[in-house]
């Protein structure tokens, strides 16, 4: 018998930030957040964990890479704290479960988007992991309890073990049990959401989010007000917006949190700043495009949101994808050709040498060189993390990871 | 009889920020603000006014060229209530003194530094205006009365009207009659203060900080928290600083309000960004200059601090500046040689290629091309304005500016 199991997990994309812990060991952030499930079709990772009585140790694989398994490091915490799941919900009450708590494991995991791009794998790789196992245990845990253990492997992480819309609200108890994902709406409720990233180059080494927050946590002196006074209110409006499908409204939010959070990083001591030049541009042209259809329709279009990271999301409903890659391809030429998983110029060979709409002022930025955004990728709203089928496994028949073989 | 005057007035650039109004007519400022003036040896406005009943109406030249004054403009404004301090303080109480008010005056002002450098002029032009025609008029007033005046043409002009260190003090009055400039401590306290201003070439049209400061008022969710619980406590911070001349605490506040004025301009919608990747890349020097030295002393020995545009001005103390211009240049090669009015470099024939301090993580930037920084300015602190010698009057003899002669 092997008691195996493989799950995929998405990414996020927060549009109200989480910036800030109030509890370093169990992640307890110091404001909720809310982010935006990426679809699994186009990025995700994926993981297959295995237990066995033979194995001589805990091991993981990133990559077909070994990453050494420390305690009680975040790794170690969440795989503990998984193990004493099965034990507690499955072994203890059914005698004839198998010990899988007592065997070690052995976890491999890949991610399908390349480190380079600067896409936070943390998040979706801490939710497969713990997906993964949940589905070896067999653990009768709800995506909002197996959160809790995502959480504590990396914060965000937590958020991708919903598809759709979703928030974590940052919880009051010391122990952190009420600091958890939950859904604000299923992807079906809003399916029209698209998603744009544009990867950036960028040449220099910025801060670790892990470090970072913690610097502005212990020097800004906006950050406090941000938490106590400006998170609750968004966190309500953008509820409210994805409620009522109201691009506009979360469009506004959106680029709102996202201009504070980069706010209160500058403002820490030293200041960090993740957005560059090439970043500063892409929010001239989204300010630009939202200005012209204002002027036309009263309402917003796009919206862009970055992280800890000069890359740009651009969120869009799906209608709106078509110009605002021809837009970010005219300032942005691309070496590559743009892959267009939504086919969105199969008609016309290719995306071609982009183009702004009517009404566009020009000079809101310069044309960059070939390669200052490396990258473009389409995706849109997504579901939540998928076991998969054993044909699926990234552990070979010797428990090892396959692409080692 | 001609009655005429010639004034020059200084530069000056904060370390405590001003960015917002309460009254834009008035320039009453949401907040206090504290500057260093800096010398007019190096940078500064000069002006001449001129009073005659054969002139047909008030006229002025800036740099030559001629520039309408609109009523009721900040201009029109500013000539309005010297004249009218004219009438009352002078002509009302002395019968003898010539009715000076009711002439039409010209006034030619000039900047000797080029309007390219992105230096802001607007406050040495209208100290160096009020204060040409408080002369002309013999105006028994005070410099913080003058400042009343000066801050209606341009907020930050008020601290022109001193030399050495220099607060706004916002005031709590509607009529704006407590809001006003006063000496915090003369040049002769501490003489050692240097700047050094580095001036950034860029390619975008920055937002007017007339413009920008009322969209972060109205727009921003962190400015009323800076405006209420921090700025009052780092004007008391920086206010003992200069009076024990503890220049790590100066820099230290100097450094994070800078911060912080950047952090509401980029929390604004849509959001400001005055600093590029050169700005960027200059804070990134300085953190790494002040690491080492706290390392070694303990102590801060250089601070940053940027308006609302890409320069960076550098404060440290006179024996420090060497070593900083050497650190800027090995980083930002110059196509034009260092001026160098202190003769920091007078016997080693020039600044060469640069170089950094002992302990110094050369990785903390790039080298960028030559004319990322297009220039270094070395002034110091300095006096306040001064009343000049007739012969450096710019209108000649037929009340025109000397320079269209």
């Amino acid at each position: 018998m092997v008691y195996q199991a493989t799950a995929s997990a998405p990414v996020n994309i927060a549009c109200i930030k989480y910036w800030g812990k109030r509890d370093t060991k169990l992640i307890l952030p110091t404001n909720s957040s809310l982010s935006v499930t990426l679809s699994q079709d186009h990025l995700r990772s994926t993981t297959t964990s295995r237990a066995d009585p033979s194995f001589s140790k805990d091991r993981l694989w990133l990559n077909g890479k070994e990453e050494e398994i420390v305690a009680p490091g975040r790794l170690a915490t969440c795989i503990a704290e998984l193990k004493k799941m099965r034990k507690e919900l499955v072994e203890d009450k059914d005698a004839s479960a198998p010990k899988l708590s007592t065997f070690p494991v052995h976890i491999a995991s890949y991610n399908n988007f390349p480190t380079a791009a600067g896409l936070a794998s943390s998040a979706s790789g801490f939710a497969a992991l713990v997906s993964s196992l949940a589905a070896l245990y067999a653990l009768p845990c709800s995506p909002s309890t197996l959160s809790l253990i995502a959480r504590q492997g990396s914060g965000s992480a937590c958020r991708s073990l919903f598809g759709g819309y979703v928030a974590w609200e940052q919880g009051v108890l010391d122990d952190g049990s009420d600091s958890l994902a939950v859904e604000v709406a299923p992807r079906s409720h809003w399916p029209e959401m698209h998603a744009l990233i544009c990867v950036v180059s960028d040449d220099k080494k910025g801060t670790s989010s892990t470090s970072g927050m913690q610097r502005t946590v212990q020097t800004s002196e906006l950050l406090q007000h941000r938490i106590k006074h400006v998170v609750p209110k968004r966190m309500k409006e953008i509820e409210a917006a994805i409620k009522a499908k109201d691009f506009d409204a979360f469009a506004k939010v959106t680029m709102a949190d996202s201009n504070q959070f980069h706010a209160v990083a500058l403002d820490t001591e030293p200041p960090i700043f993740y957005m560059n030049d090439v970043s500063r541009s892409i929010i001239a042209l989204i300010v630009e495009y939202n200005r012209v259809a204002i002027e036309k329709t009263g309402k917003r279009k796009a919206a862009y949101t970055y992280d800890a990271g000069p890359n740009a999301v651009i969120y869009t409903l799906q209608e709106n994808v078509k110009e605002i890659v021809e837009l970010i391809v005219k300032y942005f030429p691309q070496k590559d050709g743009f892959k267009d998983p939504f086919q969105l110029f199969a008609g016309e060979g290719g995306v071609g040498e982009g183009r702004v709409v009517e009404g566009f002022n020009e000079a809101v930025a310069k044309k960059f060189e070939v390669g200052a955004v490396k990258g473009l990728i389409h995706t849109n709203v997504g579901d939540g993390p998928r076991v998969l089928d054993a044909e699926e496994a990234l552990l070979g028949p010797d428990g090892l990871p396959k692409s080692l073989a």
